[in-house]
């Protein structure tokens, strides 16, 4: 008996010591405890007067035990992780979290991130729009996050393709959570495990992730960093072998940066008809164009129903709240099915919020304003890498988005440049986050936040590291 | 010349009809669209004066064309689809949906719905914390959203585990965005496409689907409808065949309700690791107790960290907001990286009202509440389905969650009664649902909802449907 009511006690304080309990936690109840732990009343009660003679808990009258305050502060040995990552074994997934939360945790600068600088976004807006909606919204159910999505939201993306020179029938819209979520939904949809889909090369790592975890087979296609995808390569491949896919992202590409002129968008379609293929169309920074004029989508030049066109608010609208959308073509219904069986995830409210924004707050103002301060930014980058960089550094020059892909001397390995900078506190995204073959020397930069002193000696000290690289190769 | 601004305006024309532009819409400015267009600026004006000449748009002064209010309402072509389903081809994903969809839009009774009555849990506390949350949280950044999920929800996720008598590491925990993405980790965490997964049978749908879309190889083991899977023959099976993974519901199983008694969880396990076989356990009804005792888990039988217990809110606290946790054991470190690479999609704000929740408001008090509302309402559900369906029907006894699995004499085909059903706006879950072959003549009920005229009525119907059938066999 008394080694059960010690046991007892010594499991609790291991659970306060590993953070599980702290200062004014209640107890279990002693019936509780008894029961779920499998002990007479007696041995709990032992048990807590153990904890409170060693001055851990409480007991307050007709109450319970509490844990103490200091006791809890004492015990506590979990404090939140803060130390950089320095290991570069594991995963690409290991690798992508550890940087993220190099920004999140230890405010490492943030030439690494997916996501355009927060205070370009109106997600103070959406959130305003959030809070009327949760307050005001009579009863809520499960069943109305049902796919396709909310139907104003639904219709004011179709407006917003409309403003952007694209047509398209509401009805083709299925509401997502975020692209990530539209893409796998749409390769789910076109194609199986073993299957083929032919890919540009670099490739946005959560796009590859996304055909690896569905263990399908990615074809890496020449891939012109001006032009984009290798039309001629791609025929030829075509005539050689079945691609069951095509996953492209013709305009602004993560992390490439270029924008396929638009008869070669058009071949692209056409090509894919010829050979039956679908063509999975990543959009997601087509609202982020540079100059006045949108960019021409891949959708626009589909006859078949065999371009699956998806896109996002996340990188536009806010990042925030994950809520993409696919034009699936043809193959709508079964994205519909897919999105059904994956667990529902789109929460309503959500969508409501986002699309009220849509329809009151004038987004195409906001967005000119974006896109105006994400040029000037850019242009700053561009200027002051290739100042800073060694000679022989190239630079993309996109006419959208917010990412720069930085081509060093072949003789830097990105990857060290990685680690070095990562213990100055300074995160950008190695070249092997995007190929696992090509891209050793590239690295991707995040330059949609304002030029800061800060940010200047961050891209000082990355041209110093490469320096230093490239003097020991 | 003539013929572009026809065309153009025609185009208009359609999008209106087809919903997408409503009284009220501004249409892209003359200039916008002569760009996205690739059109004049002539054509485009002429175009719009076509449709001002129509009567369908209007110039206002120096601020461009709206749609006019008669012409949107005159073209909308566009009502929400409220027909109810009456195909039974297609997929299962296409057949849930469309039940659900019954069930939300043209409000049939509910006795499909796989969510409790929403009027039994405290959603509009956790949405006052969302909003008071959204309100104070000063900046926000897409990188607050990182796996493994915000700390206090974790500490409150181990503390209730604590409370139900399994001692958590915070740090074992992984948030996720509800049990089904939660199962969905866990089983690309252990397993590869072509791998062998055994399951119970019949066995709940997205379940199924989850092993499916990563195209693993579900093998029914024979399962007892009192004390769940058999455990001779899974070692049986075994010895003869390798089983990459077992994912099982030991607890109020969803659909036949069973609990699985603790020697067997123990015997489960033990089993488990003579063959190095991972569990993934789904533990999503584990709160919905209806006796005083919290039920034991697989997991607090694991010694060597292969039991994958995955667990959500959506059943127990809000569905509303998708949040569910992984404790996957030795594959923790697997899990938080698929979690990055599937598209970051868990709320930071929604994980923080949630873990305030749970921090302030006394979670187990409504729980107890909820607990004794579902024991009566599935004791009233349950007697009446005795009294109300043919003679030779046997229904489940399950000591926890809200669903009855209803065995029908073997006559009555469930899908026969899930059609007709629906053509009296009841929904019922058949036995295909949950699996191909067996369960033909099952239905699964839910009977979270209060006992009211009506939902006797549905029940009433579904006995005489169900009779009709017998006669007809």
């Amino acid at each position: 008996m008394d080694s059960l009511y010690a046991k007892l006690a010594d499991e609790l304080t291991v659970s306060a010591a590993k953070g599980v309990l702290r200062s004014g936690d209640k107890l279990p109840s002693i019936r509780e405890a008894s029961q779920t732990r499998g002990v007479s009343v007696t041995t709990v009660k032992r048990a807590y007067q153990l904890l409170e003679s060693r001055g851990m808990v409480e007991a307050r009258p007709n109450a319970g035990y509490y844990v103490k305050a200091r006791a809890a502060a004492r015990l506590s040995l979990h404090p939140p992780e803060v130390a950089l990552p320095s290991s570069l074994d594991g995963d690409v997934g290991r690798l992508v979290l550890d940087t993220l939360r190099a920004i999140s945790v230890a405010n490492a600068l943030p030439f690494a991130s997916p996501y355009p600088d927060p205070s370009l976004l109106p997600w103070r807006r959406v959130r305003q729009h959030v809070t009327d909606i949760a307050r005001k919204y009579p009863q809520w159910s499960a069943t109305d996050d049902l796919p396709p999505g909310d139907p104003e939201l639904i219709r004011q993306i179709a407006l917003a393709h409309m403003r952007g020179g694209l047509d398209v029938d509401p009805s083709q819209i299925v509401v997502t959570g975020g692209a990530t979520e539209a893409i796998n939904l749409c390769l789910q949809a076109v194609a199986n495990p073993g299957d083929t889909i032919a890919v540009e090369s670099p490739l946005f790592y959560l796009m590859r992730q996304a055909i690896d975890r569905m263990r399908m087979r990615a074809v890496e296609v020449p891939t012109d960093p001006r032009t984009g995808i290798d039309l001629a390569a791609l025929a030829d491949l075509a005539k050689r072998q079945r691609l069951d896919a095509c996953l492209t992202m013709p305009n602004f590409q993560n992390p490439m940066g270029f924008s396929m002129p638009d008869d070669a968008k058009q071949a692209l379609v056409r090509l894919a008809e010829a050979h039956d293929m679908p063509l999975i169309e990543n959009g997601v920074y087509n609202q982020l164009h540079h100059g006045a004029k949108p960019p021409a989508t891949l959708k626009s030049f589909d006859r078949k129903g065999l371009v699956l066109h998806c896109s996002s608010f996340s990188k536009c609208l806010t990042s925030a709240t994950r809520v993409g959308w696919a034009i699936p073509g043809r193959y709508r219904d079964k994205v519909e099915s897919l999105k059904i069986l994956s667990g529902l995830s789109t929460s309503a409210i959500t969508q409501m919020a986002i699309a009220r924004y849509l329809a009151r707050d004038n987004w195409e103002h906001h967005l000119r304003g974006v896109r105006q301060q994400l040029a000037q930014r850019m242009a700053i980058m561009r200027a002051s890498v290739l100042r800073l960089f060694p000679a022989g550094t190239r630079v993309s020059e996109p006419t959208g988005g917010f990412i720069l892909w930085v081509e060093l001397p072949p003789q830097v390995d990105s990857l060290a440049l990685y680690k070095a900078a990562l213990e100055s506190a300074i995160t950008v995204a190695p070249g092997r986050f995007f190929s696992q073959n090509l891209s050793r020397n590239c690295i991707r930069l995040n330059c949609s936040y304002p030029w800061t002193n800060r940010l200047e000696a961050g891209i000082r000290q990355l041209g110093c590291i490469a320096t230093r690289l490239l003097s020991e190769a």
